[in-house]
């Protein structure tokens, strides 16, 4: 018998494939457990409901995320964007398991504490202080290269990186 | 007595400014028909639900938005950033009541018709066949402006309009 803790993990694995495929409400409990083979109370002996579910699935991004703004030392900017960016990318499936579930964004709180992550962001990369523009150009910055995550996903992640940040840096400098 | 369309009209704005002020989940047609002083039913001759009521109310930016991307020519791209950043900014307040409720980007099935306004946006900016990296480019640049008018919509127009183009006009020649 597998033991407790990988079939947590085979769980969320699961939920993740379907969440993405079809959406986390098109998504029941009952799909989950049945393509795992286990039984519904199995399930639920792990997660007590599909919202923990999706939750724990999320953690881990919001945790990195958490970790990233809190524990860095203000330093250049291409540093920053580029680990910024390998940071959202390595996580661009939640990213948009997300977008697509605004009941999830909304239970989570998730739309004002991604503007509150993108401000603290600002602040190291302006230090304190800074004027309107460049505020405004840091915006468009992380703003811009967030979205090309989600847009271009399916694009090779090198070109992806190189030319996003490529961008965000100009956006910057303008 | 008050013309229908007037009171239309006031009901709109009463609810406009509520789900400003403390979200659509938040507010309730009873609260909106109170601020009126009119009664519940004189409100649901006009609009059948509060999804109805928040639906009308987006209705013009979603109507301009389209009118803009399928009107337009392909043209230079500062001329693009400056009328699409105006658009964006006149319905701002449209973008926060959004933004803020997660539902009704749901319901209105939003998020994906922002992403295909976006491309047909950037297809109107590159022309056909554009490069990945020219495509990488425009993302940064409409998703970054966009983003300005909700995070610096304190700011005088003049100023976040000015640098917000500025920038994406960086990260488009990047």
């Amino acid at each position: 018998m597998a033991r407790p803790s990988d079939t947590k993990t085979r769980i969320q694995a699961a939920a993740r494939e379907l969440f993405l495929a079809q959406g986390v409400r098109n998504t029941s409990l009952k799909q989950i457990s049945d393509r795992l083979g286990i039984t519904k109370p199995a399930l639920y002996y792990h997660f007590a409901s599909r919202d923990d579910l999706v939750r724990s699935i999320l953690q881990p991004f919001m945790d990195e995320l958490e970790a990233f703004v809190a524990g860095r030392e203000p330093t250049d900017a291409r540093r920053l964007l580029d680990d910024y960016f390998d940071l959202v990318w390595r996580h661009r499936e939640v990213f948009m398991i997300i977008l697509n579930d605004p009941a999830t964004l909304a239970a989570l709180d998730l739309v004002d504490r991604i503007w509150e992550w993108r401000r603290r962001l600002a602040a190291l990369l302006l230090g304190p202080d800074p004027s309107a523009a460049a505020r405004i150009r840091a915006t468009v910055a992380f703003g811009g290269m967030s979205d090309c995550v989600v847009e271009h996903r399916a694009l090779p992640f090198e070109e992806v990186k190189s030319v996003a940040v490529g961008a965000a840096l100009a956006a910057l400098a303008a």
